[in-house]
């Protein structure tokens, strides 16, 4: 399969850490919510984090970007570690909530980035924005045991819908990344922001 | 991993886009039942008729069919809209279980036939089947919080197990495949039928 | 990827169906509590005992374990045959509770273990036994729509943690494998037991 080196560049980098970090902090939050211990609310941050990269990266056939590289999961743990040292009433009201909304659109960008670098034609390119977007927040909420947060009457799946189509209409017209990048997250997150 | 070319027949991709398109039925169906947008339809329609056919692929060590085909997808959205567009009434009563049931032997079967063309000797093969079967309603159900088709006491996965069964003898035997299939898949979906 | 050899041992092997069979039995039993078919309970013994590994396999992009395999499969089958013909009162009590525990720690051990084989650095190597370990309990609860184990206020997560760090440090030191797994397993087992 070919392999877009643009991928690797530092922005893509970035932005995937950052998908990691705010999944994360939402997995480490909602275990604190339960009053679990320290391992598994790292434990919380690494599968929220990692998920929706994971499936991403299983479904287009790419090496699993957080296996072979110690920094993705650092990040997870450092998060978790942020989140049991503070006092939970720091994250109450809807911080969570935003952060959940950047991490989703962050990852329907990059999944759709990264999945159009592998070849992927444009149409399914979209739907593995949405899926990727969608999946960390999923997993997190079934392994939680509470309603999955898409099944809330609000706008969540349509926020990835837009970032993952403005992403793949940009990188379709040869739009520079980052500008496709910011635009896409940036409308995603204000559509989901609208929502909450 | 050897491929047999055979798995790219006509009759197998039709198969393959109707267990598709039965699963997106009812996921798109059920999104429609809890009152979702038309995105969420199609996230859950597509999420639970991708669903199977993408764990099989990837325990098979296949690339997964509908990421690198638009096809797939449009056949989900499709179906989604066509769940959107008409009254929830026309759905109502059985006829959701009985689409899932057909979707269920036909994903059975497929992913029984598939794992065999992939080389996969006879009991796996047989295995494979009845999860890819059962994963698309599995995760459907998982998503949405209510309790997973499985755990009823009915008739489901039994039926599943049928229909592998069946497909791998007639593999074995050397059957033609468009004979296997269809008894394979229609037995299996009489059993589910019964349970129904 | 580099594949070491070494994780073809008949030790590996037999720790590898060790776990297989005690988390099979776990979701044997599960489904027997809950009246289902026996069918229904093989289901669940196979998706239970091979589900830490597979998604192992996945992660570290080695072909999925029991797919090639026929003995994996059967001895899931014999488990839930052995479940199903025993009167449930045998296995009333805490035995479930310690068969899940000894799954947990044997699969987080061989988790990080297959992944240093495959070249995984040790930190993600810990993460990938704890993932592992946790994924198949996390699966059967997930599926039968109940609360999942690691949501309980104990030392589970911490007890997987524990076996993949010692896995990791003994592999690390170049000791004997049949120490460090047979120490890191029970370390881990004894901690867990401390919980039940």
């Amino acid at each position: 399969m070919p392999v877009d080196s643009a991928i690797l560049t530092p922005v893509v980098d970035i932005l995937d850490l950052l998908g990691v970090a705010v999944f994360a902090l939402s997995g480490a939050l909602l275990a604190a919510k339960e009053r679990q211990t320290f391992v598994t609310m790292a434990f919380f941050a690494l599968v929220t984090g990692v998920g929706g990269g994971t499936i991403r990266d299983l479904l287009i056939g790419a090496p699993v970007f957080w296996v072979g590289d110690a920094w993705v999961a650092a990040i997870c743990l450092a998060t978790a570690l942020i989140a049991w040292l503070t006092p939970t009433s720091w994250w109450e009201g809807r911080l969570l909530d935003f952060a959940d909304g950047l991490g989703l659109t962050a990852y329907a960008v990059l999944g759709a980035s990264k999945a159009m670098s592998y070849g992927i034609p444009p149409f399914p390119a979209i739907l593995m924005g949405i899926i990727t977007g969608c999946v960390g927040g999923i997993i997190r909420d079934v392994v939680a045991g509470r309603p999955s947060i898409i099944m809330r009457p609000e706008l969540y799946v349509t926020a990835a819908a837009l970032s993952a189509v403005l992403c793949v209409i940009g990188k379709t017209l040869a739009l520079p990344d980052a500008i496709t990048w910011t635009v896409a997250t940036v409308a995603g997150f204000m559509l989901r922001s609208a929502a909450i």
